[in-house]
């Protein structure tokens, strides 16, 4: 008998019939013998209501008050879900954050967790109770105001009642399989990986934000938290996020992932002086702006370029920002540029081998695509290239690292839809 | 400066623009210098659907995930309310049922307030403050488990808050204009009454349910809250609930009421023994069946018949049971009559005149009305009588005791839409 916190999101509760089907999914671990917590998103849709409802009233709705409109997405689909599982002769209780004690600090709209209080859960799980908790809330520890924890929340209510549980797994249910070795609109031979560490997971955003939501990831490598990223719509096993050390395998790349949403911003002739990348970024980092990617050349005669990237919706303003600020340091011109991307190759086995980067360069070279700028971390290596060549990269990218034949296909895989 | 509690019913806040109208009148309250309290029902509708929600899992939803379900009706109101109260720079907080500290029972559905803890709501005043509390709910005292107050909850929080905070006038806003001396759908003549007595409010459950649920009534009465029953979209003054020694003009007859929704069992040679009456009324009461008027002839030659009325959906249950009964106890016949309606004339100014009963026969008479059963309380006196003539009787009614011409019509009336 194991103690497992499963999280179902919007999709997966969409409709009552959906509702019905999770509460069967969770009779099924309920009669194998574990003990279940159930964390729930609002129903699909029903939160972009809310916000539309809010967005009648104010462009810019009071935060507290947003939560608590907020959170009631929560709360339906908990109270419906445990109208289904006690139909079905499990004795299930709802828990609103304030009831399942989750604390947060006073951050409205994006809050985090300081504690979890699990006296309650305990009392109810040791009567044989299916604890039910509705995710994306809690209660500011000092006044008892209901908090969100942002998109993505419920993951995180999840991956924290799971450390604070000391859960055998944390199982989160979605409407995708699990991580791919890229997107598979792009890459049909995409695989989806059996096990992936955290440090990867978190380098893999683009491709790994859609299916767990990072800061639940963080959260999850803080306390060791065995993450199962899975579908709700089959019985197949999906992704392990589990620690460095508990990789079967470590691959030296276990994934190509792609960022079309940023822009690039590049200023020539920048006096090679101290202080000048200071004066350059701080108002940008002042605007709320982050700047990924950024490269600096050697400089010749005293003179540099300097080029970085933002996120395509922020570029106007970063572009104006750096303009202002060109004329004070004397730099000769900045120019910007949106049709890029980024392609990035990620793996934790990357840290014992060699050639991996000159190996990703090669591979884009014999494509005939340029490189225009290049980043690197332990993990992962990233390049800039020109939009266009996106898919191509990413195509060259996962044959050149063997990421489709790496094992042989599942046996499960045969049945699948 | 007054601490004015004031309720909003689902009429009231039916869409954003009605919300937006309701922060406006609360608005110009607190312009006035007056601290308030708002407490909200849900938006018309929402709880409606929220039941039909809930009727797709189950016939027979756990009550306790009932009321967590229905709860987040009221908590999208105060929270649009409280949004856009901010808009017009009142700076609105809203309350739930376990912030507001309104502890209850465990009767899922249908909860007794115990006690409301008023310390926040003290301090947000303090703090100028506009205090929002979702209506309707509150929270089990002994485990925090969220209930609800059953049907017109609404009007038992505010008037509960209104006792505990001690406030000046808890004002009931509606979409009636107030309470009227009779339905003006059955007689236009009807007219709004200023003033009415706790007593005379209970005694007219089938004119003032409609604007105030009856349990609030009681509540009213037992703290002494006087409660300003009015319409959300005029600014005329509606009716005063008050302690009867506050009424200034006590009126001999402040209301005509009748109820169609009874049936009448007539229960035929029964022998006068003690005991008798208790073997016929005592499954009745079993069955949940709530008996209103009971007549019984007197005995003659040791027979005596036993008359009596029922809601009409209880009718055909409370029927068989009668007839099982009647065999064992030698009764001759029983028979039932679902065409039947009860006229009643309330008012206070009864206790001290003597008459009224006759007056009120005597009018029925002239309309050839025939009175099938008479039931008469201090402050009340209903009649039995064949459903047809309800409204003729209705009518002269409230002709001969003068209701439609006690006074002059208000200037404002002229303005009437």
């Amino acid at each position: 008998m194991a103690l497992i916190v499963q999280k179902y999101g919007g999709t997966s509760v969409g409709d009552i019939e959906r509702i019905k089907n999770v509460a069967r999914k969770v009779k099924a671990r309920v009669d194998q013998g574990h003990q279940l917590v159930v964390v729930l998103s609002a129903m699909a849709g029903v939160t972009n209501s809310l916000i539309a409802l809010a967005g009648e009233i104010s462009s810019d709705p009071d935060p507290r008050e947003l939560d608590v409109l907020l959170t009631t997405g929560e709360q339906q689909s908990v109270a419906l879900f445990c109208m289904a599982a006690r139909e079905m002769g499990m004795p299930a209780r709802s828990l609103m954050g304030f009831q399942a004690a989750i604390l947060t600090d006073r951050m409205f709209g994006r809050a985090r967790i300081n504690f979890v209080e699990t006296r309650r859960i305990h009392e109810l799980l040791d009567k044989g109770r299916l604890v039910v908790v509705a995710g994306f809330q809690g209660v500011d520890e000092d006044t008892g105001d209901i908090t969100t924890l942002g998109r993505g929340g419920s993951d995180t209510t999840a991956v924290a009642l799971a450390a604070a549980l000391r859960a055998e797994v944390c199982e989160i249910y979605t409407d995708v399989e699990g991580v791919f070795t890229t997107d598979p609109n792009v890459e049909p031979k995409a695989r989806k990986l059996a096990q992936v560490s955290y440090e990867e997971m978190l380098e893999m955003a683009s491709l790994g934000a859609k299916v767990l939501d990072i800061r639940s990831v963080a959260l999850a490598a803080k306390f060791g938290v065995r993450v199962h990223v899975r579908s709700t719509f089959t019985d197949r096993e999906g992704t392990m996020v589990i620690p460095e050390d508990h990789i079967d395998e470590k691959l030296m790349v276990s994934g190509v992932a792609y960022n079309k949403n940023e822009a690039r911003i590049k200023v020539r002739g920048v006096p090679d002086q101290p202080g000048v990348a200071s004066k350059l970024f701080t108002p940008i980092s002042q605007a709320g702006i982050v700047v990924d990617v950024i490269i600096q050349n050697t400089s010749a005669d005293g003179i540099t370029d300097l080029t970085f990237t933002v996120p395509k919706t922020d570029y106007k303003r970063a572009l104006e920002l750096v303009q202002q600020v060109a004329q004070t340091i004397g730099a000769r011109a900045v120019r910007g540029d949106t049709d890029i991307a980024k392609v990035s190759i990620i793996g934790i086995g990357m840290r014992n081998h060699s050639g991996v980067a000159t190996k990703m360069f090669e591979t884009l070279a014999r494509e005939n695509i340029n490189i225009q700028m290049i980043n690197t971390s332990e993990i992962k290596i990233s390049c800039v290239i020109e939009e266009k060549y996106t898919e191509l990269a990413v195509r060259a990218l996962h044959e050149a690292f063997g990421l489709a034949q790496q094992n042989e296909p599942e046996a499960e895989e045969v049945s699948r839809v």
